[in-house]
């Protein structure tokens, strides 16, 4: 049987994850693929005393992972830099590398990729957790010209969104319940202001449309401007408000964008919710697809790992290296160039706060009508507290992020001179999926 | 560039998908994988001027397929002997093939696996069309422990169900629609009887709980006695009716089953409608994932063979085959042998017709009570047409199917000998998926 030592750096969740399923199912595995993985080497900046190593040495030096006893090399610290110069360092050696680690491929992904052609590297953990989107894209759906690709690909903005919908919660206290359910870190900014899911969202874009990884052309927008007010009026319009990654190719062009959205009720992503993570990927010939699962956790992360380790275990000295390098995506991409966001063309769902007063609705979609934007649905609400606010719902058809810009900008002034604005315009794209 | 040749047998609509792609992506596929794909050879009964073959050679013999200007054979002929025949001896002449053809896996699979086990068989296509189930079970999740697959895998089941939820049709009328819709044949048995989802569950089954294929031991029941009223009380319940096919394993044995089933609305399968499919797969580690898409159709299934084909193709030369025998599995199966139908669990929804007359509920309530089954859940519906007949609507605990049957005989016996029956019980399984 054919042997393969594993050097773990890391013995967080997703290490003792990796270990627990090496310790119930290694002999299945062995059954299953023919190789047995053998854990050689684990490294942690502190020992663990409570969590089986399997017979792994333990040290506190990653440099202890680089030796001979180790084939594959599992980065699963986290972090960036660290974790940047692990994976560096062992793909310099020649140890095939898996990692969770969406921040370092997002960056620096493709450095690393081409650092070594002969070495593999995979990171199917690094989007979406235990869902094989990656492999889907990479080799299941390989023949097909990709569209699109949008997913909820962030767990905690999923949990509280949900909870918003269910719970009729304010943001900061489906905020506080996601922290207390450990759900959210005690610092949510990563999470809560999309920064992860565009990690993510630059990988999905970059394989889906053969380009490099371009983290820096994500546009990124978190939840934290969502009110319980917006959940309510989009489901009376017949939406959910989901925080998606939206990766969509146009002629020569990329657009790849990380924001809240209203997805009409009856798409099956709008009936994704809680911590799940889910990706639609549209493409010629498959047409839509979906898959979903857990985004993140300990064991769910480990699964994907451990299919990577396998996978590339059982494919060494195949014709082509399973993880391939960007360079070969060059000319697949045909040179497409990703979109600036005020050059995207979205619909919206416009919420605007005004004094009770006649005429006002007319100005608004006179406003709106003179930058050529036209409605496709309104709603009034009447004020709901005794005050004399009312909520100007509007749904527009598609309109260039600049424009929609510049209509928002004439539309406040305009309110404002009016002495009739109640309150912040809140604005959140819309995305008809099926 | 490496180059694949490909030998076509078929020239229906997924051979006929499988060309298209070719001649859309084909620049594209070898810019991604780095292996061209050249159509050699097409083999059909006969021609059709229309297509085009892009430079291969027609054929009406499928012999000539097995020459040396083929390496890779695509069964897509359908039907079972003749395409057996074909799998057989191209094996047998060691070139790889890959196949959408269900029956032939699920019936002739373990002999065809083991056949020449130097030589790649993949049928990824062969179950829920353009959705990569088979890699997920095979690749992504090879580190899981399977507990239970279960999926809407037949198509023109899921559309005519879903006509029936939402226009209210009879099985008939929502039947016949399908057939003008071309989702359903003029013969439709071999789909609204359950018999291709069996051959589809047979696959899964096998693959995720290491047996041989045993369809033989698969449960089959189809939709045709399904009626509105079914679905309109499972709907005042808080379900959905979907066909379905359930695999699952328990200490040392393996149920797999297809039939129609309630399935609670808010989980999302109970979501997924019309001509969809889509697989759940609970497991260990990776825990509750789905995979939906389009089931079938000539461009979904053909994006499948070419996945197959493209994976074989660059997985040449690697340690472990990547079509695995189940020979292998026979260790990782730990003996479970499958359950006959009589020794499954499940919980029911009867509908039982009866005359309106006081008393007749308790009757029913205590013939169940005098099996051991209690209910989870009771409606009594009123006359709906001015007769004298009610419908008993009742769900009950889980119960062993042969537990069931006989307290199904003994009611209908004691409603018989009342002189209060006014109808055939239906019923109907129940499982709770999250």
């Amino acid at each position: 049987m054919k042997q393969v030592r594993l050097g773990i750096a890391g013995l967080g969740t997703v290490a003792q994850g990796a270990l627990d399923i090496l310790a119930k199912n290694g002999e299945l595995i062995a059954q299953r693929t023919g190789v047995e993985l053998v854990v050689s080497r684990v490294a942690s900046r502190s020992p663990k005393p409570g969590v089986d190593l399997l017979g792994g040495q333990f040290t506190q030096r990653v440099d202890d992972l680089l030796g001979d006893d180790v084939d594959v090399v599992l980065e699963l610290i986290g972090g960036e830099d660290q974790a940047l110069e692990l994976i560096e360092r062992a793909l310099d050696k020649g140890k095939a590398v898996v990692t969770a680690n969406k921040a370092v491929i997002a960056q620096s992904g493709n450095e690393l990729l081409s650092r070594n052609p002969q070495v593999c590297l995979k990171y199917e953990a690094a989007v979406a957790g235990a869902i094989p989107i990656i492999q889907a894209i990479q080799t299941a759906l390989v023949a097909n010209e990709f569209h699109q690709v949008v997913g909820i690909i962030n767990g905690t903005c999923n949990y509280i969104l949900t909870a918003m919908q269910e719970r009729g919660q304010a943001f900061a206290d489906a905020l506080a319940d996601a922290q207390a359910l450990g759900y959210a870190e005690a610092d949510p900014t990563f999470d809560v202001e999309g920064i992860d899911a565009a990690h993510k969202l630059t990988i999905l874009a970059a394989l889906a449309f053969d380009t490099p990884f371009q983290f820096d052309q994500v546009f990124v927008e978190g939840i934290s401007h969502v009110t319980a007010k917006d959940i309510e009026y989009a489901d009376e319009l017949g939406y959910r408000i989901k925080h998606v990654g939206i990766a969509q190719a146009g002629e020569g062009v990329v657009e790849a964008r990380v924001h809240p959205a209203l997805i009409p009720k009856e798409a099956l992503l709008a009936n994704v919710n809680d911590v799940a993570n889910a990706v639609v990927v549209r493409s010629d010939a498959a047409g839509q697809t979906l898959y979903s699962g857990p985004g993140a956790g300990g064991s769910a992360t480990a699964s994907a790992v451990l299919g990577d380790v396998l996978d590339l275990a059982t494919s060494e000295g195949a014709a082509v290296p399973s993880s391939r390098g960007l360079d070969a995506a060059a000319g697949a991409s045909r040179g497409r160039r990703y979109l600036d966001i005020s050059e995207v063309h979205c619909s919206h769902y416009l919420r605007i706060p005004v004094r009770d007063q006649s005429g006002v609705f007319a100005q608004v979609a006179n406003t709106l009508s003179e930058h050529d934007i036209s409605i496709e649905a309104a709603l009034q609400k009447e004020p709901s507290d005794g005050n004399d606010a009312v909520d100007i719902v509007i749904l527009t058809h598609q309109v260039r992020e600049d424009v929609m810009d510049q209509a928002l900008r004439t539309l406040g002034a305009k309110l404002a001179e009016l002495d009739v604005a109640r309150g912040d315009v809140s604005s959140i794209r819309v995305e008809a999926l099926a």
